[in-house]
């Protein structure tokens, strides 16, 4: 079912027949072709590449819309318009990829995946980063809710209720963290501490691969994943931009102290902090890697992240490096995130054999901060106070999708993770810039942004609950729902109890 | 289930664990109980009021909570704290008040109903303002919605889809308008206008009650709901603050002409409004009011409407007035609405023996537009071009509710309709200005407004729908829910065909 369709006098054309209602019938569709002649003088020039990017995407015969735009030479941006398809699944059917294990999961650079970019390793990049968006979809934010900073769901049931089950991971704990250094607009408090925390954010999750997705991959892999903060705004704001000692590793590693407060504070006074959020991680990681080594498995460690996720996964893989065997290769997928450390930091995990890619969108600002923006392109011989990033670069160009806003500067938009899965799903160096045999949903880019184009009619922030939770009860009053028992924070999964975190 | 709580340093102290969470403990709230010696000392002077009025019109035994406070002195905001019972129905049961229909339903002023407020004549003008809500609450306001502008329901469903249908009253004719005189931000218009209309918008809907509540009211009373525009910024934009003069009316009689522009304008290019508004409602109302007499039954005609709408129902009124027989009461109860004509207009209302009772909110500006504000001040013997209200009025305070945000100055807030049923129901000139005994749900204050305290922790502007009406197809995309056949607007709804609207 796909048609085009008509114009409203200087209003960017939506069709909206497929994405809005299943009733739209062949004749209404025929009725609109007739007003394709009207489009004809008004099509822009950019709207030929979006409407064969999309159409071709979505497996459209284009004779039906191409037609009207042929002979197209207005560069005029009313009248926009191009055939959708609601049609196509979005998710490609699973490819045993065992025989990638060690370019993958093993040793040594990852480079000879990138350019081009293995299809399977891009699908394993944009698995890594929906499980690092799951920190955000999760994360409660309702300032009013008694749970305000922890997790929606019981960590039995992350996963499946935000649709990710088919990624085949088992979460096995919780990672709550707190931090002594003052980082505005960082930690979100609840108005009722004495039920949960009011220093503690619940910000990621230890998860491993079962039976079936450790076969198809070719190893057993342990992933953690960091939450981060969403808004770049608060980042200018967040990053003090000051180097500090990395503890535990040689004099002249230094890391930005704030994040690094983030990873190794503690609170007497919260259940869920009392150890930091480096002490849950590792036992739990150390825990996991002996448990399947001694089974005999290859055991591999990814950890990933976005923005300030970002940060954490590097300072998490850079004690992980240290503390692991050294036949367990640990990774970092990163999106969007910012520089940790200085040179030695660099050098510390490249010594440490750390795996790392940073997918970097050109038009986001955070990955070039903290620290000065030419930053990579100086000689900082004895320069030990510079920022430096590290590891392999995927560069994404925001301007590539033909799905996204032309001519805004969104700085929130190109930061969203969703628009880094979106880019990472499309990235091609040749068609364009952007492949048309990309599958993965659209709309997603703007669950919580606004960064598609009007032309494809989906609403901006629309990953929203009914009524903010409000329900109406048996009494005929409007409440905020409760949260299920096994959905209320428990600090068993911030690891101060041994027996939860023991049933993988 | 109610208790008091504990306290956030600096933080507004809100108690969830009744709205929240269904499994608060008695133990919890002991626990929370313990501290309130804390805030003794911080308890502020209003909370003393707060906490009893909440807790009276909750009926609670105060002991508990009243204690902490007893002796406290400060005036210091922070800290405050009440109890919060959801398990009070929102609304008591229907009483019989045929004995009243001809105070309420019939000749003469409602000035002996007004002070004390009459408690039956209270429900009935919620019941009306309810019935105004609905062409809010359904109204059609996502930009990228295909049916932008129209009703999200069928008028059949309309009243089951908003929770309404306990007023027993049953829709026949839905309502549309254009108008050609430039009203900034008064007409939405739809991306697809093939597929219903680029230049009319659904205005409101004329209904009847059903013999049980015709039984209960002691008449048949035909209902006119007029939607408005929402938002006092737009208001004063669209008020062209120019008298023209009313058709079919003395040559001195003269109204808002921005008002008659939509209540009289038709369209040729629409199904909807190639009748004008005036021309779908007159005809609905006069075979309604025909069909019911002719069964030997009492009729009455009630128009209402909030903002825009409470200015639409006074033209309707005078229109009806004039043209429906003299025994038929019409009667307009409106809220939250803006002067619409000259005195010579309002002389002719009261001729033809047209009720008007006007609720208006002190804090609300619309009411005081167009015109000078001390207009009702002025001798204006022959200055006709001065706007003039009429009517009687229920004059609200919004500083007398307990549950509203203090020394705050929100326009839309004030003017909301949420609000002013708020008000009503709490609405008394002893006992503080608030009733205790008010039942009405607070919570929907909050439903596109933002005016509650913190303490009550509901959500501002909460009446959403979930994912903004995204809905994950068989797919895996998310594409914006298509309606059910019987909710897509039709033009027999705007009463170009006879058959549908005579189904009453």
């Amino acid at each position: 079912m796909a048609f085009a369709c008509s114009v409203v006098a200087n209003e960017p054309f939506v069709n909206l027949a497929t994405a809005h209602d299943r009733s739209s019938s062949p004749t209404e569709a025929v009725k609109h072709l007739q007003v394709q002649n009207e489009i004809k003088k008004s099509s822009p020039s950019w709207f030929l590449s979006l409407t064969s990017a999309v159409s071709n995407l979505l497996q459209l015969d284009l004779r039906v819309n191409k037609l009207p735009f042929e002979q197209s030479d207005s560069k005029s941006t009313s009248g926009s318009c191009f055939v959708f398809n609601n049609e196509i699944p979005a998710c490609s059917p699973k490819e045993e990829i065992s025989f990638l294990r060690s370019a993958i999961h093993g040793p040594g650079d990852w480079s000879p995946l990138l350019e081009p970019l293995h299809p399977s390793f891009r699908r394993e990049i944009v698995k890594y980063g929906e499980l690092a968006q799951a920190t955000y979809d999760a994360f409660d934010s309702n300032p009013v809710s008694k749970y305000h900073g922890s997790c929606l769901y019981g960590r039995h049931r992350l996963f499946p209720a935000l649709g990710l089950s088919h990624h085949g991971y088992v979460v096995t704990e919780y990672v709550y963290a707190t931090s002594h250094v003052h980082l505005p607009n960082w930690l979100v408090r609840s108005f009722f501490p004495s039920l949960w925390s009011d220093d503690s954010n619940w910000m990621g999750f230890v998860a491993v691969s079962g039976d079936a997705e450790s076969r198809r991959i070719g190893c057993r892999d342990i992933v953690v994943a960091w939450r981060g903060t969403v808004c770049p705004a608060e980042w200018i704001e967040d990053l003090q931009d000051k180097l500090e000692q990395l503890p535990h590793a040689p004099d002249d590693v230094r890391v930005e102290h704030g994040f690094l407060s983030i990873y190794n504070s503690r609170s007497q006074t919260s259940h869920f902090t009392r150890s930091s959020a480096s002490e849950q991680v590792m036992p739990e990681l150390l825990r996991l890697v002996e448990l399947y080594k001694k089974k005999g498995e290859e055991v591999s460690v990814t950890i990933t992240g976005h923005s300030l996720g970002g940060a954490l996964a590097l300072l998490n893989a850079a004690e992980a490096g240290s503390l692991l065997p050294k036949d367990v290769a640990v990774k970092v997928i990163s999106f969007g995130a910012p520089r940790v450390g200085n040179e030695e930091f660099g050098d510390m995990l490249r010594r440490d054999g750390v795996k790392i890619l940073r997918m970097v969108t050109k038009q986001d600002v955070v990955p070039k901060m903290p620290g000065l923006f030419f930053n990579e392109g100086l000689n900082r011989t004895g320069w030990e106070w510079i920022y430096e990033h590290v590891g392999d670069v995927l560069e994404l160009d925001a301007g590539a999708s033909p799905y996204l806003k032309k001519g805004v500067v969104d700085i929130a938009g190109f930061h969203g993770l969703e628009t880094y899965l979106h880019l990472v799903d499309g990235y091609d160096r040749t068609e364009g810039g952007f492949r048309v045999g990309a599958r993965r949903d659209v709309a997603l880019v703007n669950k919580a942004k606004g960064l598609l184009r009007e032309e494809l009619a989906i609403p901006a922030n629309w990953f929203q609950p009914a009524n903010k939770g409000m329900v109406k009860n048996e009494f005929g009053r409007w409440v905020l729902s409760g949260r299920d028992p096994e959905d209320i924070p428990s600090p068993c999964a911030a690891n101060i109890c041994g027996a939860c975190s023991s049933t993988v």
